[in-house]
């Protein structure tokens, strides 16, 4: 492991040129943050989950990013739907398996929507993950708990297995593909301290995939933008309230001197 | 086109005395802005969408709001139960036709409730009402794209057509209906930076439609004060995280000499 | 009555602690802020609503919260599922009867979970509970309307018949179990000038019943530390929507010398 840097900023510009529409499948928890964060890296966010639309809109989309937070039966058929016609056009599917390994209904669509359609970008956090690979991990609700196991070997088996990437988000965030790896060492304690952060960075990661074709370099270009951000809103916040509404002002100003400076990735 | 000033300040007023009832169906993005939004400015939010139950919940209010925005078959269903019953009591119906022109659930829904009950304003981006009103624009999600047509135009046809009112929001607000026509020129471009600007500017439309008969004319002044505090908000911030707090501050505390000063109508 | 003084600190301090699960089956409009609320109290919020996971999330919770305030039929079907589960498991059982009085089929479900499921409190503002006590009054939308009759009254015996804890927020809050008595009158008007703060009064309720046996003591509690929280906010706020910021942020760091200088309880 080595630090390296990465071109975080050429590709957020990308996404302040292009305005990708990044199409949601996503959570009633905080489905306004996800489409709040998009909005203020600049790109389009459109959340839509009608089982009788969601094929169409996905052709509209840059990317589809799905999260199963407060899934039920139908919303995974949508999803599913959504999913299809997203391979088919060939753009990035993302997909938070929020909450696996707390029900059996979590593992069950988290494992059928892995099986049934082409996920490029399967994220989540260290139990969640290790749940998805197969560990007999049993989260609590949708917080981490601590996994043994190396998570880093766990990432990079279940990217070989499944043949995507893989993003664990944690202290620090892991991302593997086939034959690319990443550890992200930004961010601050107070994302864990508020509602959303989780979600929000499987939106970042959706709308950097929109723009680069290097799925495990955008998922780490996404986080390193984000998580700076989460950085520079901690510093000026008093607590978790004004901490989430500075992260949008400094996602939103970010430029490349910051991402340049603040950036703390090995590889 | 004149500069004109309208009585904005009373109509707040009013809303700030009577606290008007005003019953949404919104969608599930922006559902906690628009209630937010309606409460700030004096009224009354409720939320309600069983089908079981919005006929009764319409007959308390004093506007119903309905917005596709995350729009499935069942939940247009209970839309048009609800206005049914707000028809039936003669409140106002506003309806926003949020990503209109994206999908044809969308296009088709729209279309089945302005054809199935009475809709008293029409309130979309300029593609939007550019398809609503038979237009082959196709939208890029539920953000406005660039319509060659007149909007003007647009708006008053539509107007004419539905016999309704019609409201184009954009950089100029257009307000039109049989006889009665709009600018409004209030605002700021952070607006277009965040989540759930149009919808809080239709449920803004909706509690001013619940104190006011002439739709054209509420519509208008409700613009106008949103958008004025939009203006306040937006000098007094560091971004779009903190734009959206601002804006509730502002538009809590709006008074007459700010309203009166700072307008920008025409008619 | 006389004032006294309770040990909120001491049960803040246990959750800051334990971490504990607080299931929510809640309402779309402010589902975000009774997650983050909990959350900023140093609890873990979960939010599953689908019928086939209910049962096995609530299993891990030490607490669990109902809201009916934007009920389906189906949605109820899952409360129940998951209350009997948590009733199972001894783990506290909070509604908020939120909306209760407006429409015919928030009566009959809020009647429903009463008599089929275990419910530990019910909380609701006056005229909510005023219904569910089987006054015939009728709310307006979810804000509550002057009861005349004696609410503590209402309280004690709806206390008594139901076997559980009463909590009625308002200006001043009224706990009753059998056998214990609160009154809680901390709080700033502020918090009736924005949506959510009934709403996340009750998660701070069922994530206070998550540590401590005597509910009418944890409801207390949690309702003094949270308008403690509101009151502080309230005087560093210049409106509604810097004031709901500056609310998590002061429930994120109050500690034991503001609890217990600033609260103003009655037993």
């Amino acid at each position: 492991m080595v630090k390296i840097k990465i071109g975080a900023y050429d590709l957020l510009e990308k996404i302040r040129n292009k305005r990708p529409v990044v199409h949601h499948l996503t959570n009633w928890v905080t489905i306004y943050d996800c489409a709040n964060i998009v909005k203020a890296l600049g790109g389009s966010p459109v959340m839509a989950h009608a089982q009788e639309e969601v094929a169409q809109m996905a052709k509209i989309a840059a990317a589809l990013v799905l999260n199963i937070g407060t899934l039920t039966v139908d919303f995974v058929e949508a999803m599913k739907i959504a999913a299809l016609s997203a391979n088919e056009k060939g753009i990035p599917v993302v997909l938070d398996v929020c909450g696996a390994g707390a029900t059996q209904l979590r593992d069950q669509k988290s494992f059928e929507l892995l099986d049934k359609v082409r996920i490029d970008i399967i994220k989540g956090n260290s139990s969640e993950i290790a749940r998805i690979s197969g560990e007999l991990v049993r989260t609590r609700g949708v917080d981490a708990i601590k996994v043994d196991k190396n998570m880093i070997e766990v990432a990079k088996e279940l990217a070989r297995k499944r043949k995507c990437t893989v993003v664990i988000t944690g202290k620090e965030d892991i991302v593997a593909s086939e034959g690319k790896f990443y550890i992200v060492k930004n961010g601050d304690p107070l994302m864990a301290r508020i509602v959303g952060t989780g979600c929000m960075a499987t939106s970042v990661i959706g709308t950097f995939a929109a723009v680069e074709r290097d799925l495990a370099y955008a998922a780490a270009a996404g986080l390193v933008c984000f998580e700076i951000a989460a950085e520079c809103a901690a510093k000026s916040s008093s607590g978790p309230g004004t901490f989430k509404e500075k992260l949008f002002d400094y996602i939103f100003h970010l430029d490349k001197k910051t991402i340049d400076k603040m950036q703390k990735v090995e590889a």
